[in-house]
């Protein structure tokens, strides 16, 4: 089980995360691209900071949307979203690539995420636009994702464009009986407790397994996404790295 | 003699030259990344269409400013120079890639062409962000810039940066005795006149060398930056086209 | 009746739309503000423009959305819509009044338009929004909108923030039975036949109705919104002056 | 002797400077208007927190440079200048009206300070733009700006333009023998000992000179310019406020 973050958000002299403590503690590293976060000199520190502790790059490319932190949906057709995709991608491989590095996987941030997840059509421009990358590549990009009770479809779906999947799960999200994000609207969506966290973390990496209401649930995870904005979730991640190393 | 030109310079709803009657003519694109003008769709838009016409694509970085159309010179420092340069390189390359097309070169944009062709400190940083995406690639970028009575010191920093160069000069544009391009604020800076346009063409092409006021002027050049804004520019482009190719 | 057009709509080096050339037939120049279209010293120009024809000044405040010019819906609270629409209403307010204008109206652009006309509470922040702004005024702003064949709950909710209303109607665009314009998709939404745009203009200014498939149907309107995107469009907008002062 | 300070300096989700606790102690203070740093909201809510605190509010426009902060020279002609800082002061006032409050006074922000304070044209270039919005206002806006040792050629400019001055000195910087603030780049350029800072404060407001290498220079000052950006130097114009009440 590896663990993933959101990093590389600041923006010019803004700062938000904190990127420097949490990465060690990470397998893989989402860094943004410019539209949601970020600018080219940010990223380049960020890939810098992401190669020193060998930590696997992902892009993290978003709609184009820096006041609302790509986290509102922005409709555009097919042919816009897959190039903006590519051009956020290409932006961030061109940065790693003069660092001596590669990136490895693609995870769209934000609104992006949440429509592609719920948007059969959208899943499948985001595939297009990376599976098209991958055309001329010994190494492809590989599409992280969210897992939910059944991903046969995605599977599927995934398998028409060759594209590997590394499917991501929640330590510290309540889930609801059918596999989804408990909504955060909802009472106890977000866990705070670090021992239900840890609990989670653990029962996804040993048993691919989540508590329900209605009880346990199968969920396949390859990744869990932690968060490193505070010293509270930085300690948290710390902790789910090395209960999963003693397990 | 190569003929290469400023395309995909438009912008959202907004269009700026001819593109698809400019570009037949060409075989050099210089593509504009986003910074200065266009965007994701626009480029990718513009890649498909010099690779179409089997045009050679080029990236055209620039600083970030749009309003200002790359043209005022922005004061960063080498290593943001070298991120924003490789952060648009590498945005083209990916929807070029995906197109199945490669991106051969790199032209720096407005007042960062200026600004590198005048400073050689930021000259070397152009050299280092372009130097360092060759390194790991089997077909390495080249840099294009301003061929001028002397080029030695550029030839030699090129060398050391490993980097193949491509001189460019202007059949439009009136040279000083010391082969700079005569400022636009003097008389008789810019042709209008096309037979004269062809000759000095024609003359660069033939006989590497180009007139000035104080009589003919050595000068070496690879391609020739001409222009599509409006009829009677791409009329120019189509003749000078003509000419070198029955010469 | 009056005729209003949006202008403004060039950006930095990007020229959008006939200004020069359509401005003299209107009375009401909708200017944009930055958001979808236009910077500071395009809306200096154009603000320049309209005095010089002594044409009314409605400010067009947009979602921010340049690439999308304002067209596509952006999900943002009440409070950050009526800070962005203020921003946007002041920022031409300072521009006019430098020049010894005012602005006298505001109509939303593109999608933050057709949000309003749509969603009760979003028209309800605009009228807020604007409403705060004539607190302290002499002069009040009105706000332009879609006139529909039942205006009675909008005029209502005006009175409450007693914000005088301008009515708009489309000379060029058919009209469902039930008043509200047949969407672009349909065929025969967007009347190309001058006659038939002139007829239906004249229809409005007179009889204050409008043909639809099931018949005339009364349609209250103090302006027409026009469009000067090209010469026969100018052309359109010169007859439809002209009717009007004849009748 | 007032106190101002550059506040309202957050963009979209990223937070810069602790305004909720240094506007309580400012008597005036200088609010970003989008171009180098907030937002609408941003804005409107920095206008809710000095009108709180009745602190008198400025605008502080800048450079259209959110990735340099505003802090890199951008060259502009004196229309697009008079037009950007009009756009940015406008926004602002209609932000602040609708709250029921006013925009008292303009002070350039960064680069365009610096240039405004070295280059006579641009100074008249900002006067003109704000002159140009006092002659139809009641109350006209002041513009803020460095004192030096001599002042009167700003003054004489200023009297032309109708244009009240307020002028402001730094209790936390080196001055130099002519009354030019201590490059940074020179050791001892910021004052970090809170004593001094105290003493240079109190001597600015009693004597109204402050200390240089070569002795006493006399110094006109209206106000001081703090800062709050962390808890040292919240702490420090808490003090300084307190010393100025006292005396």
């Amino acid at each position: 089980m590896l663990l993933n973050a959101d990093v590389g958000e600041s923006f010019g002299i803004w700062t938000l995360g904190r990127d420097a403590e949490v990465i060690p503690w990470l397998d893989q590293a989402n860094i943004a691209c410019g539209f949601h976060a970020s600018d080219p000199l940010t990223m380049q520190k960020t890939v810098c900071l992401a190669l020193a502790h060998q930590v696997s790059i992902g892009a993290h490319p978003a709609y184009p949307d820096l006041i609302g932190f790509g986290r509102r949906s922005l409709k555009v057709s097919g042919e816009e979203l897959r190039a903006l995709i590519r051009y956020q991608v290409g932006a961030l491989q061109a940065i790693t690539r003069a660092e001596g590095g590669q990136v490895d996987y693609v995870k769209p941030h934000g609104a992006l995420y949440n429509d592609m997840m719920s948007d059969a059509a959208l899943l499948q421009d985001v595939m297009e636009a990376i599976a098209a990358l991958n055309q001329y590549s010994e190494t492809p990009l590989s599409l992280m994702l969210l897992s939910r009770a059944d991903n046969s479809a995605v599977e599927a779906l995934a398998e028409r464009h060759q594209l590997p999947l590394i499917f991501e799960a929640f330590a510290d999200r309540a889930y609801t009986p059918s596999g989804l994000l408990m909504p955060r609207s909802e009472p106890g969506a977000v866990h705070h407790d670090s021992k239900l966290i840890l609990a989670q973390a653990i029962s996804l990496a040993r048993q691919q397994n989540v508590s329900t209401p209605s009880g346990l649930l199968s969920l396949k995870a390859d990744s869990l996404c932690v968060h490193g904005d505070n010293e509270d979730s930085i300690a948290t991640v710390r902790a789910i790295h090395q209960a999963l190393r003693q397990n």
